[in-house]
């Protein structure tokens, strides 16, 4: 499968992540999806660094996220991300975290591409093209 | 008008919140919904500390964010809450982050009452009953 | 006194701040002796958001950090800032993290004046003639 | 070498981690020692997630840090953790962050054992038998 497509990463849980209620504070797991994004493109080829340098700079416009778990300290991840729809402006990424076989954290983010002075841009050939879910 | 029902705080961004986009991170806002969340409470004679303390947790089981604009370093931001429903384990919170008249940021979350074994429990009476949007 | 050699701000912990010990994590606290910093200079009538859009950065090159005590989630506490030495490039700032009378972070930085080419810079005058502890 | 003497490990800088500065935030590398610290232990066979559960609780006393050089979003650093002390109820470490040959950050941690009750106590023997740098 293209990873651009489906891709999945490992994260392990850091102690500065977790909160007083002993597991992992809700506001991180975006962090998580971030990474998963990050990871997503340079499986396919892609350094998302490279892509800001050039001028095609991704902002989150819209976060989702459904707490079913708790992660805690230490616990290995694994963060799967899906892109749902990579059109316009726009793509559409949809998550997973589980660890092992329990889902903890389902979520979905919607991306905008737009240019160094913050006006939107079409995304990239290479983005809009990707198949998805 | 109930501080349970709206209430709103300033929040003060600080340079850690930045990313090197140059504005504030978007895993920033949640954590200052939740600053909104706890000063409400604490407007209306209640110390989450003390609930915690008390065995009345409550945990994040879904949230919601709409990225409209960026807020920047040292922006003097307001943070609105709202209470939507607060019924059986479960209180909603919207929330509306501006600077000046613009806004920023809309979102929502959901938190579930449990107790100190993470089984869910009905909200305490002073809870269940604020008056709802 | 003039607020640019000693002063002081309040913060509220966040549950954020937190982690799975009860309290608040170690890095927490460096994040509160920046936002000191940032208000001492208002104070004492400069933005630090300013100095920035106008070429002067302040960089940290050194941080110090004792715990002596931990401090836990809705904790008000009192981060006191003294200005140290500010000559040449370079300021350093001694702080005293308390709860109460109970002293609970003592830490230093430097910062380093840099231009926006990432090139030491001497501090701007009113910078380097504040009066030392 | 005992992992438990010298150790190292690669850190991916996340997006989070970054500043309106365009580099990773200052109260960003403790986390890293920290996760050098957890992984050193998992290298040498022991969980800290478990020593934790067994009672053994290391909290930070100390922190110090120099600045170098700024790492940026996407760096691939490695951060080199060495025991430099490991006696009574303390442990001392020291830390170098490197983004290929460019020393970034150096620093140190000093870390106490204390019990469930937050008394001090003394290492476990397989700690305190570390060979020191």
């Amino acid at each position: 499968m293209n990873p651009l497509q489906k891709f999945q990463i490992e994260v392990r849980v850091r102690y500065q992540e977790t909160d007083a209620q002993g597991r992992v504070h809700h506001a991180t797991y975006p962090n998580y999806f971030e990474c998963a994004r990050v990871e997503m493109l340079r499986a396919g080829g892609i350094s998302y660094a490279d892509l800001e340098n050039q001028g095609v700079i991704l902002v989150v416009t819209e976060l989702g996220c459904n707490y079913l778990g708790g992660a805690v300290f230490d616990d290995l991840l694994v963060v799967e991300v899906e892109t749902v729809r990579a059109k316009g402006t726009r793509i559409q990424h949809q998550y997973v975290i589980r660890r092992g076989t329990e889902t903890l954290v389902t979520g979905h983010t919607v991306v905008a591409c737009i240019n160094p002075q913050g006006r939107p841009q079409p995304l990239p050939d290479f983005l809009r093209s990707i198949p998805s879910a």
